[in-house]
């Protein structure tokens, strides 16, 4: 058999794989207690390896209030202090089943989305998505969200899904992108669909109204809380296609905002790393491009699976926030069709007709089209300590794609 | 002053009535506690009046329904035999303030969404959607929503509104439009939104689980929870724009499934009406055209105020339901532009690049077009005795709208 023919089949299997990822949420637990390999004073980050001194400034904001938030420092000094020693062990989210939005630091307290894929018995975690902190904002306010996550929103939705028995996201998933979600910026649908689902997980549960109310209030009203349970779908979704001998497609694309990354199904854990990209964006009153960091988080992990900027025709809801128009929002959708192995038979795009998803992204179809993944993202600033400043589009960078194909031909070439 | 003038400032400000509309969900009744001379042995029903003889087998069959649940009958025949001599009184939803969905019967024990225009201070009404007995179905299985809503559903839901003091509805509205909803015949949004809202405010109010859990299972499973809500709000909406003198704006279209019947804001009360047309629409399995009655419902009050079919582009979502592609679907909502007004400034389209909705249908511009109103339905089965069995689109009849001119020249040239 040759070497196209081999690709093909391993190709076909990843997708298959891809496309029978059935996530259900399955506990909403301190990361200390479920993710493998998170103990001690260590902080997990969004995307490839990298050390503290070349962090970016958000990334390097969002460990201090991590660090701040464990209570294992008192202050910004005694902080930075710590980690310019090296007290604290840094990793990142993707060599332990997870993944984070932004900055995506997670600490050993913090509350945790668990996904388990059904199909394949693997588990996904995700951190929660507030706004502030994962962007870098390490003030107290900032970090009063987390302490509402470990104390009392975690805790109650915890007890309420154990009592339920763990929720199925597919349907979910499968509605919200007929309600115009894309499910990376946009989460209105996927966020109300899962709050009807815990209100009424939350009733049976007879949870007190002293905890009830302030939990319903805010995942009611947070119109992005299905972002961490969507990356913890995509990344539960795409495990189960790595390392597959001889497997082009994509298994991985996270960034930490100094470097974008990619992994390959049959390339293993490697990852192919470019300098992370300037991401074209509308900002929020009081910031320009000016004060913008570059491309940062696993959120990207959304586009692996297919959703995200990959289904922005179907979303334009989102192009408030963005920018841009419909038009362009389906010319997006119908480019990735180009770079991608399947469309996806069950996630259906109304505004295309019904059309499915395209999943399955091969480096061989984006070096040779000349076409790049397209991502939605947020946008944090340079320096430490702001919260979110804008949002918009960008494009992963072909240097990954090209040195995986050539890392891909000297693995296999030779055989 | 000319004629022309007047009818333009006439419009103008009817116009200006029909945008400012601010609907609030008040409170969810009996209705004869709130409907105003709705009492005694009388039921309201949609469309423009027509005696019992002359309704059509779906009307006929809800009716008959109707008198059942309120327990004026305890069989068929007999509750036939009392609307066949007369003794039970039926008049028009519209007459009373109100609207209801495809047969629309009101009796004074089914509870009703309130809803008030805080603009201008009036209330509308709307019963409850369900699916059996709203489309003829008189069966046992049919009237147990009926005496769900009045026995558990409706008074845990009025508990927790007068509790919370009101629920804004214009900002649910706002978001659903952007989210895919039509707020006719697809309310998966705006239903979702609407559940979260309850779902925080039977928090608050301590409702007991034996309550909140039916309650709660019933709202967030049921996606057109919110088509008597949309309904009510048209109702609440369109009055204000009533009586205005030399406007040549609709205020209200509705069909009893016999006729289709619209009224003009400088017509007042008065009815223009043509036979009730065949709806093009897709079957459920079982059905087929054969089976079908014709247009019926006050529903098209959606249409009235913008929504329904008017919006169809923006909610490619229910083409699965009714059938044609999203480009038909963008024509249809750029169609309505060229008979209505002016555009929303608050209700906007998304994948119309943000686009408001079309509000202000003009019976000149309808007759000059030769275009006529658009509308999305349910399809009733053409005998009595059956739930629903499709949906589809349907237009308004030319006749109603040559009808209505003619009668504004007599009343208005001669001045």
């Amino acid at each position: 058999m040759d070497i196209k023919h081999k690709i093909e089949i391993a190709n076909e299997e990843a997708t298959r794989r891809l496309i029978s990822g059935d996530p259900v949420l399955v506990d909403i637990a301190p990361a200390g207690e479920v993710i493998p390999g998170l103990e001690g004073r260590m902080i997990t980050h969004s995307g490839p390896p990298i050390k503290w001194q070349r962090m970016c400034g958000a990334q390097q904001g969002a460990i201090i209030g991590q660090v701040l938030y464990e209570g294992w420092a008192d202050s910004f000094d005694e902080a930075k202090s710590l980690l310019d020693k090296g007290s604290i062990r840094l990793e990142p989210n993707h060599h332990h089943q997870t993944v984070g939005p932004m900055a995506g630091t997670i600490s050993p307290s913090a509350p945790v989305w668990v996904v388990e894929n059904k199909s394949f018995g693997n588990r996904a975690f995700c951190r929660q998505v507030e706004g502030r902190q994962q962007f870098g904002d390490y003030s107290p306010e900032a970090l009063a969200s987390l302490h509402q996550w470990r104390d009392v929103w975690g805790p109650t939705l915890r007890k309420a899904l154990l009592k339920m028995g763990g929720l199925e996201l597919k349907t979910i998933i499968t509605q919200a992108l007929q309600m115009g979600d894309e499910l990376h910026n946009r989460h209105s649908a996927s966020s109300s669909l899962f709050s009807n689902a815990m209100a009424v997980a939350m009733a049976e549960a007879e949870i007190l109204r002293e905890s009830a109310v302030p939990t319903l209030k805010y995942i009611t009203r947070h119109n992005l809380i299905f972002l961490g349970l969507a990356m913890a779908c995509g990344k539960a979704i795409a495990d189960p296609a790595s390392n597959i001998e001889y497997s082009t497609v994509v298994t991985a694309m996270a960034r930490n905002g100094t470097e974008f990354g990619i992994r390959i199904s049959g390339l293993g854990e490697a990852w192919f790393t470019a300098p992370a990209p300037v991401v074209d964006g509308l900002y929020l009153p009081g910031y320009t491009a000016e004060d913008a960091g570059l491309d940062m988080g696993d959120s990207a992990i959304t586009e692996t699976v297919g959703w995200g900027a990959f289904t922005l025709g179907g979303a334009p809801g989102i192009l408030a926030l963005v920018g841009g128009t419909p038009e362009e929002a389906i010319a997006y959708t119908r480019e990735m069709k180009k770079i991608t192995t399947k469309a996806h038979p069950t996630y259906l795009m109304p505004a295309l007709g019904f059309a499915g998803i395209s999943i399955g992204i091969d480096i061989r179809k984006v070096v040779q089209t000349n076409l790049t993944p397209i991502i939605d993202t947020a946008i944090a600033h340079k320096d430490p300590g702001y919260p979110i400043i804008g949002a918009g589009l960008v494009r992963a960078p072909m240097e990954c794609f090209k040195q995986a194909l050539i890392a891909f031909g000297q693995r296999y070439n030779s055989q």
